[in-house]
């Protein structure tokens, strides 16, 4: 594999003013007829690289989630290799984010790096913040990899504990200044913030100045498009990351599959821009 | 395969005192010629299969990390699976923890739930409290599975985010509380506080009455077996389950491994039983 750098080729889609990230949230009960192949490496591969095909040229980046693959064994993970393997082939230019909430302890967070970036070629990742900066040493080391850490997640629960307020500031603002103030000395951190609560996200961009913001939820999840692209971008010009999978890849559940996601794909694109200027 | 119950399994195995949870953490680069086989797949099972083989009639528990069969893709994952399915083969009666440390919001749990449960057969796995118990909701449902939250984490740096204070109380003790009074309405959660925090462990174990508690980190990272196990186990008789990998599995590193690892499961097994009287 040539060498990528996720931060340049971010930097390359930002310029081009390309935010839409198109979630890969492949679910297999719901893909149509003609994706169908032998198993389910087949079936989830054919239906990925037919997304891709039809929204590349829109796509600023990539996120496909782990827990998709992961459910079936071996094929899914496989089927998820390919997919990245094939990103890297059709749309070098691309980032893809792997959407894996990981974190373990120090040395065991190697074999999820050796999971993440080398099997399966993501150039960033997700993971969670719960063991702190030294356990997720691993990762932050990695200079050329981002590295994003949940913050505020799109779930109608999250405040159960990220609301719980310390020193009287809400855990995710806590966290959200630790990684913008401690966790981030090679500056490749990002944070993941759900678009289903914009006042949230507004309050963490103007936390952490110009660092990346990854949000997922709008749509299915009930965040409004306009709103969290002018709360997660702001003046400060910090890179967002609009993550969009459901509404995308399910535009059309039959053999339109993905005509029906280019359309859509070029709508939210379009209302993305728009929200930005 | 037959029906497994995670808590039956589990009290059976408490009433015959077994406390020693086998961790098979099983690093791929540290693994004796003679298990070398064509590729990861056979390489991983096979030193599995030899220390399951030694180490079965000690054993109260296994405990695999996902994170060291990730590592090889496919592979990595097919041994994991064999290894499982081995596992529940010769010895039936013997839980297995699933370490996977995982956590997403609702709907997506379920890939990580057929991932855990259906296509690796655990009996249990280990989850981030980050998303809060709406997001949760998929693995608490699991009535006959253990659900082990992560509580105090057995790193160094555990205490920078699980030791911000909440109302005057450090964040992992409201974890426990919040596990213990408002998560366990199903009575399959356990907590997973390492062996390094001794006093955090006892807090805990006082704060959760009877709940089942994980305790990984005695040995290589300095947990002391003896005072961990008390302060786990307390006069509570809640569940203790003494997690060791490195100790057992690389107690040598030569042809003589799987001998040395069923010496050394016995020597902690016998000094955990001496700690508990």
């Amino acid at each position: 594999m040539t060498h990528r750098n996720y931060h340049e080729l971010r930097a390359t889609q930002e310029a081009g003013g390309k935010f839409l990230c198109v979630g890969l949230d492949t679910d297999l009960a719901k893909l149509p007829e003609s994706c169908k192949g032998r198993g389910a490496q087949e079936t989830l591969f054919a239906f990925n690289r037919a997304i891709i095909d039809a929204t590349k040229d829109i796509a600023g980046s990539y996120k496909p989630n782990t827990a998709f693959y992961e459910a079936h064994g071996e094929e899914g993970v496989a089927a998820l290799r390919e997919t990245i393997a094939y990103l890297h082939e059709q749309a070098p230019e691309i980032p893809v984010i792997l959407d894996a909430k990981r974190a373990d302890i120090g040395n065991t967070n190697a074999g999820y790096i050796a999971s993440s970036f080398e099997y399966f070629g993501a150039d960033a990742v997700t993971v969670h913040p719960y063991l702190g900066s030294e356990a997720l040493a691993p990762f932050l080391e990695r200079k050329e990899k981002g590295v994003f850490v949940l913050c505020r997640t799109s779930n109608e629960g999250a405040g159960e504990v990220q609301d719980m307020l310390v020193d009287g500031e809400p855990l995710y603002r806590r966290i959200a200044r630790l990684v913008s103030e401690k966790w981030n000395t090679n500056g490749n951190c990002g944070l993941v913030v759900g678009a289903t609560y914009p006042k949230e996200l507004a309050e963490v961009r103007s936390t952490v100045g110009e660092m990346p913001i990854l949000v997922p939820g709008v749509g299915a999840q009930g965040g409004e498009l306009e709103s969290s692209v002018r709360a997660a971008r702001s003046a400060r010009d910090g890179d967002c990351i609009i993550s969009l999978s459901r509404a995308i890849l399910y535009a059309s559940q039959g053999e339109d599959f993905a005509e029906a996601a280019r359309r859509e794909a070029r709508t939210l694109d379009d209302a993305i821009r728009k929200a930005i200027q």
